[in-house]
């Protein structure tokens, strides 16, 4: 969540959000559009793994094997998955009228969808709509697109910096949503990243995957994967750094660090803001035998309903915590050591007891928890971004239809 | 949940239950024993693959490949789980103790134990209580034992049947405890099968892997894998059928498939009291591509968050069973379709909204809730067993210390 309300401006990138009527609720924005103006844009993409994908997943993979990009349009409310041959269809038609009502190619058009499963389109309100957005489309209507992705958020996402590279400066910005059926895997539930940075198409993805693996796609709300997760990167080169090539190249290091740090802003705000979430907390796995392992062990823990339910009921449950890393991966229990923020609650096989006194009002006074848990076996580490399991969550998603 | 409160005698068999002060709440039982007492008793045992296990579990592995034991010790109130090398000493001490007061050999004395975890047991307490066992002990009391194997269990849970087998009738009874941490793999959070029959140390174990592969390990509360799972058997060939040695035997068929039958009952007990459920339910898939396809898909509905939240809801939401299915194997939306109980909510990708309003009927209606989802690809089923989520799971464990 950022405090300050200044929106950031990327050069040569235009933003706009409006309502049409897909959404129930009069007036929340749900129709929203990422233009971008720059002749030498570069776009990369990554989709959700889930076997079944929304229409949208699959136009856009089909999109950014063919050509350049030049305009995201995004709607929530419906997520157009599960919709079969009409849902293909209704989202092509989609591209094509914003393609005409933004006088680009079709081909230069990707969708993105969040909502409903198995609804089909409203059409026609969404071409009336897709009539008024270019008109709406401006560097400082970043908001009004950050509104118009939202479904059970909270609190709209965004993050955004500028990197030193050389005697220029770049800017990257991020706008994404969350809250339910997260669980990435090679993405997250529409994360839009525009950045006027310089650097090959290939450099590009390369960058966008590095960054996404150690960030998003160690995040869960709920455990479930979503058949509509995207994540789009737009560089338009307006920077004019000197263009990054290979990953070799030390300016290549510079912006994947700024990159990751954002993502991983992101990530904590998705987790955050989780459906029905009171406290976020950031698993820390530290001294594993493996990258792998840490990684493993650490999503087990963030998905844990009993491990989330204790950081709910603020309770400094380390044997829950000690369970799922043993059931996720090969510990041995008497090197392993767990800690909740700086309070030491397990120390290589022996409780501390004195500390869960501590350690439970550390849980109840913080929004964020930081648990962290050194197994003794190696060098390895990783981290991963949870949510707790509480009542909210169930009145939610035992009432909402998603 | 048996109707009926008459408990099975199986010939050779006694149990014990008494209340000795492990748990805070005064009279709940706490120290149970199941007694052999034919010199031909045969034990086969499966355990928890989680890598952190308790002591009992260990020393159960260990117990098993040394000697055929004759005696099994259970507490309920604490799992001796995560106690380091003094839980290790203590659950030892408890066989010598439990060996001295029956009048057996150490070796032959099993140890279950379940409740908290990270607790060191209460041994002088343990001492008193084993010392009143064995006069405790008598065919009759089977419910006894019932009792003292409970934790956050709302009712017993038990099996029997009878079996022909030629011209003699063999019995085989089942005791389980269940309710949280369960989400099993190679065995369940303790489950005893005592039975007459008469067969060879190589089928008892098979049986009770074929058996626990079907039923128990497909059967999920929370996701959460304990620490202390443990499935015993004990035969003691006082049927006297002609004692089965193989599993091409036509008689082993006959065993297995009652045996499955029963620990099939059991599963659906445990998610019928699953921590905190209103709703269980059984997921059939069928037509996969193969059985392990089809195990993965099924698993994964009954650990859904959102699914699991939609039933507790009542809501008939095929979109997420879809996707769940969608996210741990590779399905075609358009092969598949997805049933409650009666109701076709999905016919190979198409949504049929006029099932809909029936459907949720039934998901209300009913404590018991048959999904079944048909994935036109093969010829492969599997079937398993989940719990709701609702709001009293969360109000037990973000209360209740595991």
């Amino acid at each position: 969540m950022r405090k300050s309300q200044k929106f950031p401006k990327i050069q040569g990138f235009r933003f706009a959000g409006l309502y049409c009527g897909i959404k129930e609720k009069q007036g929340s924005k749900d129709l929203g559009a990422i233009v971008s103006e720059a002749p030498a844009t570069k776009v990369a993409g990554l989709f959700t793994t889930n076997s079944v994908k929304a229409a949208p997943v699959k136009f856009c993979q089909k999109q950014l094997k063919n050509s350049e990009s030049k305009l995201i349009v995004i709607n929530s409310g419906n997520a157009n998955a599960a919709t079969g041959k009409k849902g293909e269809q209704d989202c092509s038609k989609m591209a094509a009228l914003a393609g005409k009502a933004f006088g680009i190619q079709k081909e230069q058009v990707l969708i993105c969808s969040t909502g409903k499963i198995g609804v089909p389109l409203p059409m026609a309100k969404i071409k009336d709509g897709l009539k008024k957005l270019p008109a709406l489309s401006k560097e400082e209507n970043f908001y009004d697109c950050l509104q118009a992705i939202m479904t059970t958020d909270l609190f709209p996402k965004w993050v955004s910096t500028k990197i030193k590279l050389g005697n220029k400066t770049a800017s990257i910005a991020i706008l994404a949503k969350g809250a339910g059926m997260i669980h990435p895997n090679m993405a997250t539930l529409l994360s839009f990243v525009v950045s006027d940075l310089a650097l090959s198409k290939g450099c590009l993805k390369k960058l966008l995957k590095d960054a996404v693996e150690k960030t998003l796609n160690m995040t869960s709300v709920d455990g479930d994967m979503s058949t509509n997760d995207t994540i789009l990167m737009m560089t338009n080169g307006m920077a004019k750094n000197k263009t990054i090539t290979s990953a070799k190249d030390p300016q290549y290091a510079v912006v994947k660090k700024a990159l990751t740090k954002l993502l991983e802003e992101i990530s904590l705000m998705i987790v955050q803001d989780g459906e029905g979430a009171k406290r976020a907390f950031v698993v820390e796995v530290k001294n594993a035998r493996s990258e792998n392992s840490a990684k493993k062990i650490a999503r087990a823990i963030t998905t844990s309903s009993l491990v989330k339910t204790a950081i709910y009921g603020g309770d400094p449950n380390w044997g829950r915590i000690i369970c799922a890393a043993g059931y996720s991966d090969a510990i041995i229990e008497n090197k392993a050591s767990v800690a909740l923020g700086p309070h030491k609650v397990f120390h290589k096989g022996r409780p501390l007891v004195k500390s869960e006194k501590p350690a439970s009002l550390y849980l109840k006074k913080n929004k964020v928890i930081t648990l962290s848990i050194d197994l003794g076996l190696g060098k390895h580490s990783a981290k991963a971004f949870g949510s707790d399991l509480g009542h909210e969550y169930v009145t939610l998603n035992s009432e909402y239809r998603t």
